[in-house]
């Protein structure tokens, strides 16, 4: 897939005319999202480290008994900074180094949570099938190199970090998962939560690698707001959203590794949905590049054995519950999204539509409970 | 609101050159709608009566022990053709003749199941909150005047008609439902579907005329396909849309009235996300036009009272289970929208992306039914 279109959003900006412009951006992104007014260090760093930088705001409105509850996050997208044969530690340390520089700009933006992409230490590279060396970036997520890495940077800037890597799960057996960290702005390790769904499609042959999570749908509770991870392939399962939001989520994060083949057209619909279905923030985050192997290896679709797996088309975005949303950040470049919201609005919204009010769920459980079932009656009226 | 675009599909044409505007369609769409080819006598008709008439189609892959399932569907979205003071038998009838008229175009198109709009027989008076004259809009189900119309519909032109109304249940103390009727191509009463999900937002006072349905998620099999009916606010709400699908549907129609600056953002994201988690297609409908009342009502909002509820802004569109759409209907505009689709696809889609598959309904039947106990105890991870 040819990533021609440097985003969705300049190419509206550059050929619709102002009048119209307003209108189109109401119907497709609930609005005109504020601009922040980031300093100018950010923004030369940000020029100097060749990495795209956008920052917007959500508003809520006053009210009388909570002060506003404004919060920045940073949402980090990134191609791999080295080719996929270099030895490991060296491809993680230069991606220590990218993210250190692009965490260094979140920080000047007063940025107080930050998330990184899935799998943020390797390449996407479950698409070999091989074992060796992707399994070698596996991790301890208590005290891996990259886990002491986040905590310095947690405590450097006093920001919370949420960092999702390929877990070596030592305790049980020496296992994999697909796991993110979530460390608290003091540097201490506030927890982890593990992928819920795994997927089986085109090249993203991760049910290989590991099991579904097994961490349920925790929710971390930092200084600046309560936050959940739902990473990648459950963005696609609206049941994995409303379990997070069911415990307390006002922000969620859906670190991502997807490519413009499979899943462009869905990317702004899902994450965005659930957004508003749950009356809470979503924070979808997707890698850009384009990744290459040393061995070839066949997709499953007849094709020919090839050497990539697709363009990461980028795109990170955050969602608000009133349905509104941020342009997205390139589809081809690394970036750093800065979004600024009052977590009031999530009230708010909650209040206005109700959708956990009229959500019948008492009649879902139940329903959900028969329709597992392996002699399940599907309710089907015939003539 | 003002109803100044056309439709926002219209606009990216107007504006958009050539070479970029297959990009933004992948990316907003996924991919170019084919159209059909209707019959000319189609086109001139939908001239003659001033409405709107769009056709466009879906494909899926040939299987080798399947045959193509195609089927056409009609999406009827209308202004009320008189004030709402007029009396109430002559503005049933009027728009009675009104869908009579399109939908012998829809017969001419070829169409096998046509859907109406939310409570298409009447204004939609729920603003009020005043009962007379509105409450005598409310038919029988069974065997009121425009259940009877619409069997005629269905003989005459052999399709199926969704038949959404205001339904008077004289079997349980005369009490209202917001109630979407499905009679067979035979004619035949196949049976109802009430509306889940009862909205108390903005102007949609609904709560104050019917309860949430009781009839669960049927499913009807038809000789053209197993459709549901999602009634509007039901849109909102993720596991609705699941029900149905679990329960074997494969078009999900929404017929509604929403207004633009309620939901307008919303509109675009919500149906084609249910397309996509359910791998199903999705028909959302929405009225058109500015229904004004006599008597002035406020809205909930410190503002003054008023005589109109605000811009239906049409726009319904059918989404398909890989995520692409067809182009909405106007935003002013009286309008019939053809879709064909072959049926396979559903299975197709469900094969390659496994939603279904990696769900996890087990866990969510569970946490479900502990989420909604009274002494809940959310998982919240603090430091």
């Amino acid at each position: 897939m040819a990533a021609t279109l440097e985003s969705l959003e300049s190419c509206l900006e550059r050929h619709i005319p102002p009048e119209d412009l307003a209108e189109v951006k109401r119907i497709l992104y609930g609005g005109e999202a504020r601009k922040l007014n980031l300093p100018s260090a950010a923004w030369s760093a940000a020029q100097e480290g060749d990495f795209e930088l956008q920052g917007y705001g959500f508003e809520a409105a006053p009210e009388q008994l909570r002060r506003p509850r404004i919060v920045r996050v940073g949402l980090v997208q990134n191609k791999i900074p080295l080719p996929t044969d270099t030895p490991v530690a060296v491809q993680v340390a230069a991606l220590h180094r990218r993210i250190e520089e692009i965490v260094a700009v979140a920080a000047m933006c007063g940025v107080n949570i930050v998330c990184f992409q899935e799998a943020w230490t390797m390449p996407f590279a479950f698409c070999t099938r091989e074992k060796l060396p992707w399994t070698e970036f596996a991790e301890s997520a208590e005290d891996g190199p990259t886990t002491k890495f986040c905590q310095e940077l947690a405590k450097k800037y006093n920001l919370v970090v949420v960092s999702p890597i390929l877990e070596r799960d030592e305790v049980h057996g020496g296992i994999l998962w697909n796991t993110a960290v979530v460390i608290s702005n003091s540097g201490a390790v506030l927890g982890k939560s593990r992928k819920n769904h795994i997927p089986r499609v085109g090249d993203f042959n991760e049910s290989t690698y590991y099991m579904e999570g097994n961490t349920g749908h925790p929710v971390f509770q930092t200084q600046f707001g309560a936050i959940a991870v739902n990473i990648c392939y459950g963005r696609h399962h609206p049941l994995n959203w409303l379990m997070f939001s069911m415990n307390g989520a006002e922000i969620i994060f859906n670190p991502s590794a997807t490519i413009g083949t499979l899943s462009e057209s869905l990317w702004p619909i899902e994450a965005r949905n659930a957004a508003i279905a749950n009356h809470c923030f979503t924070c979808p985050i997707n890698r850009v590049g384009t990744e290459y192997y040393k061995n070839a290896f066949t997709s499953g679709d007849g094709g020919k054995a090839h050497h990539e797996l697709g363009h990461f088309y980028g795109s990170s975005y955050v969602a608000a519950p009133d349905g509104s949303r941020t342009p997205g950040l390139s589809r081809t470049r690394d970036g750093l999204l800065v979004a600024e919201m009052d977590l009031n609005l999530c009230r708010q919204v909650g209040d206005k539509w109700n959708f956990k009010m009229t959500g019948r769920y008492d009649m879902y459980a139940e329903k959900l409970a028969e329709a597992i079932q392996p002699y399940f009656m599907p309710s089907i009226i015939k003539e």
